[in-house]
């Protein structure tokens, strides 16, 4: 196997589409879940993300990175509002619906009904769930961190419930996704099927 | 398929290990590290994380969450001292050897010899690389961010240099994990293979 070097002028020097697939595809595999929130206005609204980072089991809470505000400025906008949010994670039977939920709908237009998911509600959290995902997670905000190099942001959340198949949860506290149809995304656009290889035991020097 | 709810004091009364499994597996995949710094005194640590997100294209950055620093004390205080860390993407041909080092091995051991995986070294970072690794990136300290909730850090680095196979980035610009034999994780034990599935178009409203 022959191996190559870029440095970070041969990255830049790639051409706009082709830099974003590469740095995005770099990092190897990615969840994906659809983010719900809903606005002042009772709008609710779905965004595409790849970035949900598992934060802390005690108390349990995930983050996520956020694009500049002027990209996700309704996701933001929302969750700061009502203070919460929730992650839907992403199967095979909704992945169509899900990748389109990524286009930019106007500010008004309800991505559940342009892309043809179905609302769930909880009195819990004052934001929508999408009824056809498996694994559903709600979260009330708890602190967010502008990131200089590029004005992203980690928002980071509490997990208040968890909505899930019944039996999903093995008896050592695993959730298998692979067998609820969970997939796996590369970069923004190519999406991968999952299949348990091992389970590996806790490592001891 | 029937659906259960679990609310906060449900996940509190989980015993600590079920606990963990839960919340690390309920997002779903992750992409699988090893993480590579050098202490001042020239010993080669490693790490294995499996909390890398993609923060930005332009310039090129990663992040990953680090644990409490009573935790992840030689990464982190090597990185901060150094500068420099590396990200080897995990794949099955190095996976035991890649969970082996998240065992805690003493200071002044080197997990590259205690796991059996080999240094490599460029001149543009001071850190190690795995050789056995297919996809390599090499990343200078950017910033950091304290997250309350945990007290646990996000570090996010700038993207210095790739080392990868020759052949392994598309025409634009994807780099396919699954052709390079990557995996995934679930949690912190359960490791997947990967198959690409589709590639889907820029969605538009």
């Amino acid at each position: 196997m022959m191996e190559i070097k870029l440095n970070t002028e041969d990255i830049e020097a790639m051409d706009r589409d082709q830099r974003r697939n590469f740095v995005n595809t770099l990092s190897g595999i990615k969840n994906v879940q659809l983010l719900g929130t809903q606005s002042a206005e009772g709008i609710d609204n779905l965004g595409l993300f790849n970035s949900v980072v598992h934060i802390g089991a005690a108390p349990a809470c995930l983050g996520f990175i956020m694009r500049t505000l002027t990209v996700e400025r309704h996701t933001y906008n929302n969750l700061k509002k009502t203070g919460y949010f929730t992650l839907n994670q992403v199967h095979q039977g909704i992945l169509e619906q899900a990748h389109q939920a990524s286009a930019k709908y106007p500010s008004g237009v309800s991505e559940f009904e342009a892309v043809g998911l179905q609302v769930q509600r909880t009195s819990n959290v004052q934001a929508p769930y999408v009824k056809e995902a498996k694994i559903k997670i709600g979260l009330a905000f708890h602190e967010e961190h502008y990131i200089q190099i590029n004005h992203s942001w980690l928002v980071v959340g509490r997990i208040v419930e968890v909505l899930l198949p019944d039996g999903s949860i093995g008896p050592t506290g695993h959730v298998d996704t692979a067998a609820w149809d969970g997939i796996g995304v590369s970069g923004l656009d190519t999406y991968y099927n999952l299949e348990q290889k091992q389970q590996l035991p806790y490592a001891r020097p």
